[in-house]
């Protein structure tokens, strides 16, 4: 479709800022919009400002850097969980995926990403000095990485293994039930559940 | 996937609302507000206002009931036009559908829908009177029918044939180049710009 005519700059507008959000195409974005525009005035504010809010509000838990609506995150500030169990995870919907299987009551570790040298990415983009700190300061007594089985995971285990092997603390990964090559945020619940339960020490091989 | 656990409420509510548009399924609603939380304050306030100004500032144009910045939108208040040739169409998507194959240069009267009894949606809950109103007006000297060729878009066309045939204006409807059961807005721009090039005598047989 060649140039668009909007009867509306309002409506050109909001449909350039959700053409603006990844997979959304400005077809997409213009069907959105015109079902907003059929909504009440007031749930069109709600969702305008819940997005607002969240970016505005939302916090990084000061241990494990996941997103929180407190200084420290539900699951750090819960003595419930196993804080000598710390798992290794890429980013915020890691630790969702990883919640979900409700096999896990120890605590996490968000990274921000993986290395990714395509990217641009490297380990000072990650939050991996503060988890050398964190596996050096005592209370951690096992170390899970929890990362894609891809290039970039393993390459991002390799590294963190070189950096906390001399702490002494045992490092495992998730068994490998989850395909290699799969993103970890695509796996089934079930055997994502169990490739934590069977978890294996780390080497340099698996 | 069980219930989801999410680690701030306010990341909920904002994948909550995404989560209530249609298509967006509640994993694409967390992608889309995981990724809005990546840019920056400005740019999410942006999104958020350019949605909540347009459901709240946004105008029916008077005359066409089409949407527009102003009372009387662009095209109606366009002398260039020609305002004796009437096109009716169903919704907003439509007239951009007409407008972008540059092949119509009359106003047009937007119905705000189509009659579907299996929708609950009746002719009173249409622009039809206004479009009875406006064909007796006298400036209107055809009226050609723009509705998707669907059994509804058939049902509309019509209904509105037996509430205007008395006034004389000769109605037309677009060709069927565009294929039986197609949505309009589907419609490639050539075949939709040749079927109103070549829009002929409305009958209840075509």
């Amino acid at each position: 479709m060649s140039l668009q005519q909007y009867p509306s700059v309002l409506l050109e507008n909001a449909v350039n800022e959700f053409a603006k959000l990844p997979g959304v195409g400005r077809k997409s974005a213009l069907r959105l919009v015109l079902h907003l525009l059929k909504q009440s005035e007031e749930d069109v504010d709600l969702f305008g400002n819940a997005v607002i809010r969240m970016r505005r509000e939302v916090k990084r838990c000061r241990s494990c850097h996941n997103i929180s609506d407190t200084d420290l995150c539900d699951i750090c500030a819960n003595p419930a969980r196993d804080h000598s169990l710390l798992c290794v995870v890429e980013n915020i919907k890691d630790v969702m995926s990883v919640e979900n299987t409700q096999q896990f009551r120890g605590v996490y570790h968000v990274l921000g990403g993986i290395i990714s040298p395509m990217d641009g990415i490297g380990p000072a983009d990650l939050e991996i000095d503060s988890l050398v700190q964190r596996v050096h300061g005592g209370e951690v007594h096992e170390v899970l990485l929890a990362l894609s089985p891809t290039m970039e995971g393993d390459t991002t285990n390799f590294y963190i293994y070189r950096k906390i092997a001399d702490s002494g603390v045992p490092i495992t990964t998730i068994a490998r039930g989850v395909s290699i090559g799969d993103e970890l945020e695509y796996a089934d619940e079930v055997t994502l559940g169990r490739s934590i339960v069977n978890r294996v020490p780390f080497t340099m091989k698996n």
